[in-house]
């Protein structure tokens, strides 16, 4: 139960960076692109295969040194099913690497629909054979809350029986989120407070006594320090991910408002600055791997700056 | 532009129903399940070719007397990437049958991310290949509003270009989608009047002549009539997909607060009690097709019991 998993493993590597793969096929370098046309032709087929070998090159780069990706499924869906079948050959390299797999998909339904898409990314599903098949066995699910408590529900049981977490919208990383996540209810709580007070509700039952969080987390955005400072205080219990570090224009002194005392209760992720750094520096093409590596170290310590997390266990 | 192509449709066949293909494998009839595994074997390939198989039966009986279908994503998902393509198989043979097809996926992001989601649903995706390719090509996409303008643009942009409509979840069907959406904000207005008015906004600059209607929709529930029709009233430009019909206990009378005194306006969604409909008649399970068509009529007539539409054009 709760997110002891990520915690533990953030403690070990000392860094509290996830590892975004939003893979775009323009991210591609040309190389695994044309290799992958050479072997399937200019498709939809090829497109993914590029993109695979892609995520897979980053992830065996950072593997060691992150505990988290996160993998945005929209940049997957928009290479049709072809794209969701390497959404799920990544998710499987992820966790043989060792990595707890976040797969941001903010899904939302109303209850029987949402125990659809539970057994989808944190259970199993009935194929009418002798055994349940996992599908994509995510650790962890975004998800928006917009529809209330039996939208929930069915992830949040899937969650306490198979040890995996969701995180809920609270206060997005966009421009925009404030139109309506930043208006005032009549009791003087914003929307996004709102939100937040049902995610520590959602929780309640399911408070874990090593480091004090529930299964329920949340999204809180670097790009909103002011908030992101308030919701770790009124969110004692949720462990927060939180999106806008880089690209987006999040800072790391922002992003450290999302810490509690102990330095723990959070994970910063970055997907371009991450995926694109071997265009952004004084590399080759084929060097993305340690393009990657490179800046997620200079993350971890641009974060580490600003946070003191518990010791790592020496390894025996 | 605009939801006209549904609009003309569901003069055509007199009939505001929508049908909700959300296939579990335990709704398909078992000569059908059976038929899979001796193809395939007792895995997810013939547990998705026998929920194909049961979609086809239903787009073929009920093609003629409905506008349109509604593919709840989360059904497909469940059975992982061989779900998700025939999720893409159903969308192509429903539009081949002449339908308008609905994807409700409620997808939600900030706005690079929803720029992914709306090319794979209501646009097409660079492959690197001479020509973009269409991935699901739907005629719409329902989606989530909490992130605010910049989550809706990318959509809307690809809704104006390539006339599809989304519609944007504002007072949902559920029992708990009150705990946030029933909330009155500091202004007096509830949280789904306020999501509601962003509706209006969006669609403000795309609304069409014939109907008056934008190609921002919005969803409601069959289960709050007094809500449907305080939306009806609120969003005049804004056509209504209102599920909750029949299986979640809204009846025809509420259901028919979401049309406009012309009798347009809204399309009402059923989905378990037409997929059902052969298990809960004298039907045998080869009937399933007939007993669907059935309830699609039952339906109608409830309906239209209620709400006056114009005339469909003689045909030629």
């Amino acid at each position: 139960m709760s997110f002891n998993r990520l915690i533990d493993k953030i403690i070990e590597t000392q860094n509290p960076t996830v590892v975004g793969l939003d893979p775009k096929l323009e991210y591609v370098p040309g190389y695994l692109r044309e290799k992958a046309v050479r072997e399937y032709g200019a498709n939809v087929r090829s497109a993914t295969a590029a993109i695979y070998a892609f995520n897979k090159g980053i992830i065996d780069a950072v593997c060691d040194i992150v505990p988290a990706v996160k993998i945005q499924s929209a940049y997957y869906e928009m290479y049709g099913y072809h794209g969701v079948k390497v959404l799920c050959k990544t998710i499987k390299h992820a966790k043989k690497k060792g990595l707890f797999v976040i797969v941001d998909a903010k899904r939302n339904d109303i209850g029987a629909t949402m125990e659809a898409y539970s057994a989808a990314y944190l259970g199993s599903t009935d194929i009418g054979a002798a055994e349940e098949h996992e599908m994509f066995a995510a650790d962890a699910l975004t998800v928006n809350g917009y529809l209330g408590t039996d939208g929930i529900t069915p992830a949040l049981e899937l969650c306490k029986k198979n040890d995996r977490g969701i995180f809920v919208l609270v206060k997005t990383s966009n421009k925009s989120s404030g139109e309506l996540q930043d208006r005032k209810l009549e009791s003087g709580e914003t929307v996004y407070e709102a939100m937040g007070a049902m995610c520590e509700k959602w929780g309640s039952d399911n408070i874990d006594d090593k480091y004090g969080y529930s299964c329920v987390g949340a999204v809180v955005g670097a790009t909103y320090p002011e908030q992101l400072a308030e919701m770790r205080s009124k969110m004692p219990h949720t462990f927060l991910l939180v999106p806008g570090y880089g690209a987006q224009g999040g800072g790391a002194e922002g992003a450290s408002k999302a810490f509690d005392e102990r330095g723990l209760g959070a994970v910063v992720n970055s997907s371009r600055a991450i995926m694109l750094a071997y265009k952004n520096g004084n590399y080759s093409e084929k060097e993305f791997g340690v393009a990657a590596l490179n800046e997620v170290i200079r993350m971890k310590q641009d974060l580490t700056s600003y946070i003191t997390m518990p010791a790592a266990p020496e390894s025996v």
